[in-house]
């Protein structure tokens, strides 16, 4: 402990105290230029002085002082060092520099860094507590499943007051600070390999390394260990916004939604939605269907959990046909479909409970049962008499989420989760965490899904420079296995008429030109050519205008193609986000995407799996899906076309800037690219 | 206490229990056919027997027995009856036939019956329990604000026990029951007009009578009292839609979320929400400000609820300029913006937190301050200091509103209530609370509102019996103040022809015939007719068509009309809700009504200034506000026909059954109706 004092209720002393409050085993060593005798123990004056290397430095000194010391330590050998102080690259210039030798430090000894600008950390397991956040004055974590990271220092002491009280168990709680060295990603790799840790929490305000963010949520999806994470800055939208029309559209946080997504993250809005979600997931049960059964002794309470469950996507199935029969011989005025409601009968029957509980568990193939018992196990008679009920029931189902709702003093309270059950105040908080468990399930459920596929050997690269007209975008696109429209390049008005008689009309004419990109603006583009005469003379206007409006511009002539009919118009494209790399969108033509934002992303590359649920994603969606008597189209070419466009623009991440393939026309067999515009960095 | 009984913890005993427990003033006498002493006081053995006309009947017997008694009691003089039985109109046919009768006694005698199967109520100031609920086992309600009724006597008394868990003190509480007689608008009216109850809580399944529960509502407006309203069966939509177009995307739980809003009611999605809703409101400030000022102690906590602010629609503004300079120049590391964050620093020097404070308070122009201190007051010492500095810096405040985050004990967090804060463990909660609030301030300051207009002295009455097509319904819309299409209706083609001249080319023609009601499926639409030959001809295609379609059609002609170009085509509609009467709705056309359902809803009639809000609603409004380079339509022009539309409709709901203006054309100046469809009842 490196500025080490004797006053425990300093950020030198508190870890110190802690360290020994905590039980902890190894030698604590604290260090102080005056020597002496710190908190009972042998002080010693420098890092130098020390024994042997310690594993571990904890750093509280000024800002001036910590690299020399840093490395002094990681060149005698230790492994790590957890560094509180700040004046670092938060403060300014002189704090960057200090900041960017940390950072060598590190590479160049292999000493892991924490912070700095940090709270330190702590191990519950092994009472290893190199922190200074205040929140341990009133009580030491319990020892569980939990492992917690958080970018913000006060927030996450915040999160780690909210867990213990609420007597949830963790393995580890870490605040990274200026992530020098170890970062959030770090952690989350970590807490999915190790055997302790069973459910990982974040706080996040945002990532620099997009491969390790992804690689680390993949592996803790793998090893099926729920992430719940809290990324804020939401409202901060895109304020730098790029140039290009799909940039426009996305916004980072937008990007983060669907990364996260895309990885089976659950991401909470609120502190306590996180809360809950951590708490109902330190049960280890993830059931793979969203189908909840729900028992209540207030028909009111079963509304409202109905209400709630078709907010968060929860299935209320109604319980099979024979078993809605017995439950109704068995009690006329209860409802028996779904939600069950005993009515209050069940206050002079209790085997109705356990009747009634087996009936759901045993028949309704639901992933969880919700019961709502309102404040009756407050008192201790009937409290203790409907958990004997509910356990009767519930013996053989040990391996199902029990849920419930109810109204009761911390001890009871206690003791139904001493016995496995999930116990919430709130209904709705209730179906809010049986969702996540179950998008959870269904998420460990996909395995390695279905996996991007090749990149086709004809796929041209993406070249530096210049970006891209329609014309060689297009060229780019059918390399990397989009459908574009078949077209033709004139360069006079009588190979446009060749051109249009030999694909058939009618035909529509573009401008061909690298430096024209926006062609409708200047009137390049001209629709629906029935004839020679009309291609004809299309061909001498666009050209007319095309010079008047862009003088400066090289013209090749004019692009020929048969004109579509049918189908609908969709928007592919691919922007480099600043945090994730390139992104892949999609979304509807028009005002769908224009003025309703009816778009979705996903992290490139992905396989079709992933591009199916894209399409679906959308609110148009029924529009590809026949709705209102509409032909139902091909989502099947659409998807292989998201898919194959996201391949490639990773593939191209290097030199890609933004595609914009609009409009992708969807037709009720295939799908093709009308026009297409690809800007590189 | 009709139906008494010696044993406390019964139906029959539970009322004499609480009675004495609670201090009631009055005299209690027990009446069972046995007789004797119960509970320490000497029981009658029937209501006749009585020394003299209860004030109030309590009924816990048999249903078989109620009528009677109650009907003796009421004859006597006795002017209220609280009935617990069950066994009524929710049981079966001989216990509806008893309802019934009761619905009479109370009609006839002017006793008020509350019930029967309801759970009874309790007024807290007077000790005065007449109910059975269990919840009473763990303690009295404390007297205070809040008004509380319910139609669900378990979700009633869950409700309750959170409401006595949050210490906040309540003036009555009432359990509906079946609702013979008390419903739960009287309730809300007579909260509205009761000098105790200063906040209205509701939990509402559903309602009967549209006006009087409207009207309630409004009281409770007008006298500036909150309501916080659970209205449950939200996912229970519209299962027996109505025919026509309209009415398929109503849904009567739209319908709701629309009337309530207008009533400035806060309609609460769950038990929690509604909660701290009903808490904050017991404050008893309501800014008319949507502005939130934010102070942190963590960077991360301020993005949090700016990031809760924005879901909420509440502004997160920025202090004044002067004002930031003033405190960077106290603390540099400090960010004065808004959110402002004083860093950890605070906990070394507590005059910053009063420097801060007070300056957001006396320059932001903020409707609250709301504050994230995290566990600083858990610790008794640090928690009176920060109590302390608080207070220095908001004594000049007291009218304003100062929210803290903050996790504490129980007994800390009554200190600070107690001081004037409202206290929330969760920020995104207190956010989500503030938001609450300040829609009351807006609610109660508008007043009266523009009310609606008065119908127009032309105004032809919807007849009863057939429906009307096009060309009545736009006559009787025209007289309405609703614009239409001018228009004219041609028998033959030549009549077609001179029409089309006078109105000028090019026309629309239409086939005219009320039996006719959906045009365009059978070829009777032709648009764009540009000279008296298409006229013609198309006239005489639409004639043929019509025969062969629908040969027993009555057909008048054609109507002919001017082919309006440009503007935006909206859909006006009327729908008669079974719960709310004529419902006006409002929406773009095409998909955002079809596919989207981008559509909003208002109770018939309102004046323009809901009419203005409704068009602001809907998605797709910046359509309509000249997104991306779009003209700016004449909104004002819509938002008159729709407080026309809302106005004839409230004044022929006996007839009307539905209205569907499709398309109704937004053009840059003025509005017409191009299509209309009426039906009647």
């Amino acid at each position: 402990m490196l500025g080490a004092s004797n006053e425990p209720s300093r950020i030198g002393g508190r870890p110190i105290r802690y360290l020994k409050e905590g039980g902890f085993p190894g030698p604590i060593w604290p260090i102080n230029v005056k020597g002496g005798t710190i908190q009972g123990l042998p002080a010693f004056k420098s890092v130098d002085e020390l024994p042997e290397a310690a594993e571990c430095l904890i750093v509280a000194v000024p800002a001036a002082a910590v690299c020399d010391a840093v490395e002094n330590a990681a060149r005698r050998g230790t492994k790590a060092a957890v560094i509180f102080s700040a004046g670092f690259a938060e403060a300014d210039e002189q704090g960057r520099k200090w900041q960017e030798r940390l950072v060598r430090i590190a590479a160049e000894t292999g000493c892991r860094v924490v912070g700095p600008n940090c709270l330190g950390l702590f191990n519950a397991r092994h009472g290893y507590a190199p922190t200074f956040t205040a929140s341990l004055d009133h009580g030491h974590p319990k020892p569980g499943g939990v492992g917690m990271v958080s970018q913000s220092g006060a927030y996450g002491s915040h999160l780690f007051v909210l867990t213990r009280d609420r007597n949830i168990g963790m393995s580890c709680w870490l605040t990274t600070g200026n992530e020098c060295d170890v970062d959030v990603s770090d952690a989350v790799a970590y807490f999915a390999a190790d055997p302790d840790t069973k459910v990982i929490a974040a706080y996040v305000e945002g990532i620099k390394d997009r491969d390790r963010f992804l690689g680390a949520l993949e592996n803790a999806r793998r090893a099926k260990k729920p992430v719940v994470m809290m990324k804020v800055g939401r409202s901060a939208v895109g304020a730098a916004a790029a140039a290009s029309h799909t940039a426009s559209l996305a916004g980072s946080d937008v990007i983060y939604d669907a990364a996260l997504k895309q990885l089976g993250v659950h991401r909470a809005e609120t502190t306590e939605e996180m809360l809950d979600a951590v708490y109902a997931a330190t049960r280890g049960i993830f059931p793979e269907t969203d189908r909840l059964g729900i028992v209540t002794i207030s028909g009111g309470a079963g509304v409202l959990m109905a209400d709630a469950a078709e907010r968060h996507g929860v299935d209320v199935a109604p319980m099979p046909e024979a078993a809605q029969v017995r439950l109704k011989s068995i009690l006329p005025f209860a409802a028996v479909r779904n939600p069950v409601d005993t009515t209050a009968q069940f206050f002079n029957d209790m085997s109705l409970v356990t009747e009634f509980t087996r009936t759901i568990l045993a028949e309704g193939g639901y992933g969880a049962i919700a019961a709502f018992v309102t404040a009756i196990p407050r008192n201790r008679e009937t409290g203790g008499r409907l958990k004997e009920a509910l356990t009767k029931a519930t013996a053989e189902y040990r391996d199902r989420l029990l849920i419930l709702c109810m109204l009761a003093s911390p001890e009871m309270t206690k003791e139904y989760e001493a016995a496995g059950y999930l116990c919430f105040e709130d209904p709705s908080r209730a179906v809010a965490a049986f969702a996540a468990l179950s998008r959870f399930g269904r998420s460990f459920a996909k395995g390695a899904g279905s996996p991007p596929p090749a990149l086709p050997s004809s796929a041209k690269p993406v070249p530096a420079g210049a970006s891209l007209g329609e014309a060689e975008a297009k060229v780019l696109l059918a390399s990397a296995g989009v459908p574009v429209a078949q077209e033709k390049l004139a360069k006079t008005a009588e190979e446009a008429v060749a051109a249009a008689t030999s694909l058939g009309y009618p035909v529509v004419l573009k401008i061909a030109s690298a430096d024209i990109l926006h062609k409708t603006e200047i009137g390049g583009v001209k629709l629906n050519l029935a004839d020679a005469d009309a291609v004809r003379a299309a061909f001498t206007q666009i050209m007319e205008r095309a010079k008047k409006e862009k003088p400066s511009a090289r013209i090749d002539g004019c692009l020929v193609a048969p004109m579509i009919k049918g189908g609908l118009e969709t928007i592919l494209g691919v922007i480099d986000d600043a945090s994730f790399g390139p992104v892949v969108m999609f979304g509807l033509g028009g005002i769908f995407a224009e003025v309703l934002k009816d778009v979705t992303f996903r992290v490139a590359p992905f396989g079709l799996d992933e591009a199916r649920a894209m399409i679906r994603e959308v609110k148009g969606f029924p529009l590809l899906d026949g709705a209102r008597g509409r032909p139902k189209l091909d989502q099947e070419a659409l998807a292989k076309a998201l898919s194959a466009l996201s391949v490639y623009a990773a593939a191209n991440a290097a030199t890609l800037r933004s595609i914009d393939v609009n409009p992708f026309i969807v037709l009720e067999k295939g799908a093709l690219a009308v026009d297409g515009l690809i800007e590189t960095k």
